[in-house]
């Protein structure tokens, strides 16, 4: 097995190099393409999957010397069929090329052995030859917890074995996440018992910068819950989506910070990769919406 | 869009005519192929994937003329990379050719426009060219209800628009399951409200057998558990896993059933795949195995 460190710790020191909690989504959409790259036929998917491949990878020229992690939402490669999850594992070999982390936004979940190929599948190195290779190489995945604690642990373990990451869904950003996720019993509610085990998760893998490399994910819309969930997970990582198009703010995702201004990831994916259509980042290439966007979303943050 | 009769009745159709309920779970993992189809060299994923497409088809040759329903487990596939997703898309639409219905076991879920991407991956027709053309073709999805009942909308409405099927975790059939799903508040357990949100929605789209589109997960492994649940969900399939190999007995999945024996469908994957293994179904060629498995436990079932 290579050695690489572990996941918590590489994205400690990433977000210190780059100076910003910023994670990019890639989230590919045939209809909001830029229009230079639009496939001439929407409906040939060979066509739609190579045009998702060279819009993330010229997003990720864009930004690659300026944010420490990326994330790509795999439904979006998934709808298109085989062509497009051949064009996320590109996409991802890309990032790593580049020298930026990859999230991969899989939401997986399941029992035993099958959470033990799902755990393979994502995590690892896309170095094929390498112990720890894994065919789609991220660094790190979130993973849905309803199947219960046990499930995680194939994933954990896959995680001390590559030096790899998970974010578990704690409480998400859509309006109706209450329906599960906000049960209260025995005074604790869904989210906060699954914030228990990501904490105890973490804090027994707690590396040099604080953080273990089990996080939690805790929308932005939610800022309450946010602050509360930073309380209840010192040394876990929390990715917040939700800031920009969904609605929340700087002033809401800074609950997801320690008092060092660390510990959470931030993630903008349409704010950023689709920039080109807000008339505030127009620019003649797209390229540049995208970079000035990145920017504006660095400097908001560092005001809170 | 083409028309093409609801999930629910297409599933009721089946059974009617195989005269069973029984799933056959498509698994393939490279260790226990049959020794003939086993890849010279495991670390070639195009390899891997090749054999696993063979295999899949030829378990789909010895069994169906006999079963309703196949599950094919979209982790198993994944871990072996993109060539694996293309195995599957592959054998997804071999079965379809064969006229066995096909449940995509990929337990998604996410919230928006992004459980719509899920829901176009998954469900609907094979065909290109269909309106209701879906890359991977399937009739129905297992989804993970964790972030909301509005997350199951999107895929609730694609099912109405291709005549797909879900079936909804509503309680696994893992040792650590009651983690979450059996945390009761105001007299209800976490599965009984992810039970009633499936029966509102099976009951209004309830076709002549009785039954809707919109099923659940219940695992053999809590008989107790699955009869509340079937009278919970009285309009609503349950697929039933843990038969066999997880140690489920045919007198375990009976509570699925309702008065009429209908309603449920039980997965059996290892313990028919990899009949092979086991000597009571020892046989020359291993699709003899398969096939001898598959007739065992329709017998089993047929007398409880």
């Amino acid at each position: 097995m290579e050695h690489r460190l572990p996941f918590g710790e590489r994205l400690a020191q990433a977000v210190a190099s780059r100076k910003n909690p910023v994670c990019v989504g890639l989230d590919p959409r045939v209809a909001s393409l830029p229009p230079s790259l639009r496939p001439t036929d929407s409906s040939n998917l060979a066509l739609v999957a190579s045009a998702y491949e060279r819009f993330c990878l010229e997003v990720l020229d864009a930004v690659c010397d300026l944010v420490p992690i990326v994330k790509p939402q795999s439904a979006f490669f998934e709808e298109i069929g085989p062509d497009g999850v051949r064009a996320l594992e590109r996409v991802v070999r890309a990032a790593t090329e580049r020298g930026v982390l990859v999230i991969m936004d899989a939401k997986r979940g399941d029992i035993g052995t099958t959470a033990t190929a799902y755990a393979s599948a994502f995590l690892g190195s896309g170095e094929p030859g390498s112990a720890s290779y894994s065919p789609f190489g991220a660094d790190a995945l979130t993973v849905n917890p309803f199947l219960g604690a046990d499930t995680l642990e194939p994933f954990v373990q896959r995680c001390d074995a590559v030096g790899g990451g998970l974010f578990v869904l704690v409480k998400t950003s859509n309006p109706g996440s209450a329906f599960l996720q906000d049960v209260v019993s025995d005074n604790q509610s869904i989210s906060e018992r699954v914030a228990k085990c990501v904490e105890q998760l973490s804090q027994s893998r707690c590396g040099a910068a604080g953080y273990g490399s089990i996080g939690a994910v805790v929308g932005a819309t939610y800022p309450e819950q946010l602050a509360a969930m930073r309380a209840m997970m010192p040394h876990a990582w929390i990715l917040i989506p939700g800031y920009g198009a969904q609605g929340g703010a700087a002033s809401d995702v800074r609950h997801g910070m320690d008092a060092r201004g660390l510990g959470a990831i931030i993630n903008s994916s349409r704010g950023i990769i689709f920039a080109y259509e807000q008339p505030r980042f127009a620019a003649a290439d797209w390229k540049h919406s995208v970079r000035n966007a990145t920017l504006a979303m660095i400097e908001d943050l560092a005001k809170t």
